[in-house]
């Protein structure tokens, strides 16, 4: 049995980060999934696991539950050294936290669906309008690592050098989420470039939304 | 001359993040105001710091300029570990940046200036439809904070023991933003014993807004 147990859901942006990390690190993990237009993950029973009544969570057995897809990545790393998620730099490491935060801290918590439906529900929020909402914050976060990934020396193949880091784990599993909202990613060749780069790799692939136990049939 | 920079604002939530941090470690440091209401941080100058236009940023003279408040905290906790930002051991590291997520993730990017400022021309939102919008995520927080803070036997004086880490910071931080928005905290007691722990410590005091040299004539 493995000693990691995933609470998430396919579709999940935050979900699919961890399920690349624990992909790339090569670690086992049993599945379970949360139907959240379902409201599965507000349970009692989940609720007692996470009392923020978000995914993913990342249970280990018998020892401790771990939330926030970005701490949990941390703690990945941490455990599990090889392949490296952060570069051996304190300089560098910052360099790809911030990179990382820019999409995971100020493009995708603004667009979760919770905060989609409280626009529809209290706001009258249609679709072109949740739509613009997503495309304003995406395309400001976008613009910003564009920037620093076309302009900076340390970026390689990858945001950071030539082997994946928690920065690209990051952009690819936002970029399921811009294809939803349909951004025009044609500003960012940089960022497609690397979004590219990473899904020649299985770990990304496996880890994608139509690739998990609870997608819908193809 | 100091060797760092810090390019803030004082009213700014993720700024006094910085600055507690800074002062906690005792680390001499340059006050640079962006005063945000007159767009100075989209200036030329500023963006070619920071091209993503949000303070704060922490300038390392003739090194490099870090960005995002969570990732110039753990630059700063690797760089100078004592006292430490973050436990020894990786599951109270992962606990600590989880709790620290919560609301820096989960809570203050939602209730961001630029937010609230596309909130009123978009959905013409009013000050009291602003108000239930950052009382909304605030509160979903703040109870789920609470019920962990309340039944994790890591809990000390502060988030995790009896020493303040990254999650007592993100914690003092955002009850700046909750008054300015009338949150009622009543049901968060352990929050609020923290809160008032921290502002025994000179680290916590100095960085609170007011006492910046930006800030308006008390």
């Amino acid at each position: 049995m493995p000693e990691y147990v995933l609470h998430n859901y396919f579709r999940s942006t935050t979900s699919l980060r961890v399920r690349v990390a624990l992909n790339l690190k090569g670690l086992d993990y049993e599945y379970v999934s949360y139907a959240l237009l379902d409201k599965d993950h507000k349970s009692a029973a989940y609720l007692k696991l996470n009392p923020q009544g978000l995914v993913p969570a990342l249970e280990i057995k018998d020892a401790a539950v771990l939330t926030q897809s970005m701490a949990i990545l941390e703690y990945l790393d941490e455990e599990h050294p090889e392949p490296p998620l952060l570069p051996r730099d304190a300089l560098g490491r910052a360099r790809v936290r911030a990179l990382s935060q820019i999409i995971a801290v100020d493009i995708h918590p603004i667009n979760n669906l919770r905060i989609l439906q409280y626009l529809e529900t209290e706001f009258g929020a249609d679709g072109a309008a949740k739509k613009a909402w997503f495309q304003e914050w995406a395309h400001a976060g976008m613009a910003a690592l564009e920037t620093r990934l076309a302009n900076e020396p340390e970026t390689g193949k990858f945001c950071h050098g030539d082997s994946p880091t928690m920065a690209d784990i990051c952009l690819y599993a936002q970029m399921f989420n811009n294809e939803r909202f349909d951004m025009d990613m044609d500003a960012y060749p940089t960022i497609l470039e690397i979004y590219h780069q990473c899904g020649q790799m299985k770990a990304f692939k496996d880890a994608e939304p139509l690739q998990q136990p609870d997608a819908p049939n193809q």
